[in-house]
């Protein structure tokens, strides 16, 4: 299985101090080596790296480590391969456009039997069930949704409709954002946190690095958290229920 | 306008040499500083860096002069804003999916009056005329050729009257990639050279760095590099003819 970051917020913030912790995972933690990738929208635009080394040796890891780069809607993973080989091909995040936005996608999990009939234009680059889950996504939202984005409610009926369908094969937690909204879906595990003000102090669980987060905010912004493993051990994490989809926009859950 | 580089071998190599002395026009020996980006293609996955600071400030252009990336087809380009705002989702080269293959696209010129219908899959995230004629190029090969890639003598003959028809609204030098050819069509300016057995030693014409290619090379290597603008002063350089398309594979030629 993989590891899971996302992040959304009310106000561009740079992922460093998570993405650093998050990072360790990749074969200093943890044992997911298999490639990494993350993807950081920047307005309408994204900023996409993925890689098949390991996210602790990877030169382009160590960058975004020494650049903060500041977003509002930001989705990472660590991968070890279940299906499909160590390519660059089958590193998530994956990247497609809908509706004339970009459209970012992370999974963490297993589908087993998940053979959909792909008759749009979406199809896989690579060869895992990830990929081909995000492909159905997007076929079945522009099956049902036409040429144009819908209103975030009815978009967000439909996607829960879609990933308990694909859960129904196997562990389907994922991560998608289309640059306005993150939607997080829940199989198994995936934990949130919003900080706001009064901000405080968080420590890393993979590293001993704290950052006390009143000195780098102002206290109107708000920043949303997800992964699939808490990242901090004096903060509270909340725990998404089997099953649940959240929506994230500006830092808040609103679905 | 805009400066192009593409890259197309026989075996994964890096292009430092090149992007180094294309990046300083970039702002330093010219001043193309509205952006830049660069695709790499392995396999047939892609390593896509896209930047609107200018290539000679940015630290992402640094990571790819001091982390050689080997790769068989690689497109870069240097933005100077003519259409669109200076943002990230303006900034080529531009990567959509068409048969299971990523596409990357970058154009050097200016389009006027070109308003294509758009009823497929295909919408322009940002605001150029280049993204909008990328859009069109893949709405138009996938209404040509259904569901599958077609041989590669059809597909140039199909790209050659639609970039010829997109030409007849402005400049159209551009490269296109699907990871198993390189595409090339000039309006105005573009050059290429072959460099194979035996190889000689080249100087940069935007900064004083040479490098002996018989020393980093074996016998059987070939790469084709293509430039809006020659990079060394020392070879000769092929100008394409204007209204010309060229395909490359495998560092040759092709049609």
């Amino acid at each position: 299985m993989c590891q899971l970051l996302g992040m959304n917020c009310n106000t561009p913030t740079d992922i460093v101090f998570s993405f650093t912790g998050f990072a360790n995972r990749g074969g200093l933690t943890d044992h997911h080596s298999d490639g990494w990738g993350i993807a950081f929208f920047e307005g309408s635009g994204v900023r996409h790296f993925v890689d098949y080394q390991s996210a602790i040796t990877s030169p382009v890891a160590e960058l975004i480590k020494s650049c903060p780069i500041k977003s509002q809607h930001v989705i990472a993973h660590i991968r070890k391969a279940t299906q499909g080989r160590v390519s660059l091909a089958n590193c998530h995040p994956f990247v497609r456009e809908l509706w004339g936005r970009y459209w970012v996608f992370a999974h963490n999990g297993d589908l087993k039997n998940f053979t959909p009939t792909l008759n749009g234009p979406y199809r896989p680059v690579g060869t895992t069930d990830s990929e081909l889950a995000f492909c159905y996504l997007l076929q079945q939202l522009r099956n049902r949704f036409g040429e144009n984005l819908p209103p975030l409610a009815d978009l967000t009926q439909e996607l829960r409709e879609l990933t308990h369908y694909i859960a129904g094969h196997g562990p389907f937690n994922m991560l998608l954002s289309d640059g306005s909204a993150l939607f997080s879906h829940c199989s198994t595990n995936l934990y949130y946190i919003i900080r706001q003000h009064p901000f405080a102090s968080a420590h890393l669980s993979d590293q001993d690095i704290s950052v006390d987060f009143s000195e780098v905010t102002t206290s109107k912004d708000r920043v949303a958290v997800i992964v699939t493993q808490p990242l901090t051990t004096n903060e509270t994490w909340t725990q998404f229920q089997q099953g649940e989809l959240k929506v994230f926009v500006d830092g808040a859950v609103v679905e």
